[in-house]
């Protein structure tokens, strides 16, 4: 069975391991699976070659035989659901693992990346240290909750699981701003998850490619 | 087995539905599990005993015997892999259907949610007539790309799933905004969800509670 994947020619975070194919790339290598990467210029991605896979014409997109898969939180699910190592067995902590799936994605994910967008769209707009000053607010209050969580937990919820994946990749986006160290538990969190080998396999590839493409 | 959900003591939609219950109460209703609702003010969400089941102090939560999970999309997943109607049972098709449940929250909810809290928030802002704007050019190049997915098919893919149900819970924002109308086909999309009898029901559901706690 070859997977392929696909993931920005150029990518915008130029090697920083942000664009969400960093996300399936960990997940495919927690589970030992070997994958291919498409690479798609931002011209492509809008053509109906890739909206045939990807609707909104975004990366990544999965493809594994006859199955073309979307949304990155769906392509980590069904890695996890397919192969050991991502989510419990059982009932309940599996179906916890998920809905932190959905918190990172969902509750965490929105106003981070908000952040980022204002930082690089409206910087010279008049309102944008109100704009940047309201999303760091939400984004204090939503990792205030999530330390308290954590407490002095490894993981979220027992072992290391899809969950925390997803939401380390969302944390990240933080690296450099003065946010996070204020939470030192979320903060030793990430540096965690990007300790573990998988994680430092799958940023090392994104990486490479990145060195590549920018010469 | 009792289902316990919580819900908004007072929600500040008076009744239209689009609290974050709605997708739980219409799951239930879609596959016949009867459930309780607990009201909570949005004192008692910020209190010890709810962060203990929901850490970001949000409603809805579900509990049964001692499964605790929060999230909406997480509950309407675990409410589908558990009872028949809302999943295909087949691999390729099931993980489509997850895929749809990812693509509204994190694709196409995120604009419209942050388009009505803007209307809320920041109507006398300087800004607010540039971020309406802005967020409403996002919101119809989405809506633009999953009605040309859509077609004239009746669901995103195939029979009725757990991703119509949230997809049109997140469009259902967007009533009586001019831009929802210049998609027919997903304008359509919505009344055929709305008209789900399960749909009714959870809608009734939660319209009567808000007439009752308004008196």
């Amino acid at each position: 069975m070859t997977i392929t994947i696909t993931a920005f020619e150029h990518s915008p975070d130029r090697g920083r391991g942000l664009a969400r194919d960093m996300r399936v790339r960990w997940a495919l290598e927690e589970v030992g699976q070997p994958y291919d990467v498409r690479l798609l210029s931002f011209k492509a991605m809008k053509e109906p070659a890739h909206l045939a896979l990807q609707p909104f014409g975004q990366i990544p997109t999965y493809e594994e035989a006859d199955l073309v898969l979307f949304e990155s939180g769906a392509i980590v699910l069904h890695i996890a659901e397919r192969n050991a190592g991502l989510l419990p067995q059982a009932g309940a902590t599996r179906a916890r693992a998920i809905a932190w799936m959905f918190a990172a994605l969902n509750t965490m994910e929105p106003p981070i990346f908000d952040r980022d967008m204002v930082r690089i769209l409206e910087r010279s707009e008049p309102w944008y240290q109100t704009r940047l000053a309201a999303l760091e607010k939400t984004i204090r209050m939503r990792l205030s909750s999530l330390s308290n969580r954590l407490g002095d937990g490894e993981w979220l919820d027992g072992p290391f699981s899809a969950g925390d994946l997803l939401m380390v990749t969302v944390l990240r986006r933080l690296h450099g701003v003065a946010i996070l160290p204020e939470f030192p538990n979320l903060a030793n969190y990430v540096l965690r998850g990007e300790a573990r080998p998988a994680f430092q396999r799958a940023f090392a590839a994104q990486a490479a490619l990145v060195a590549r493409t920018s010469c």
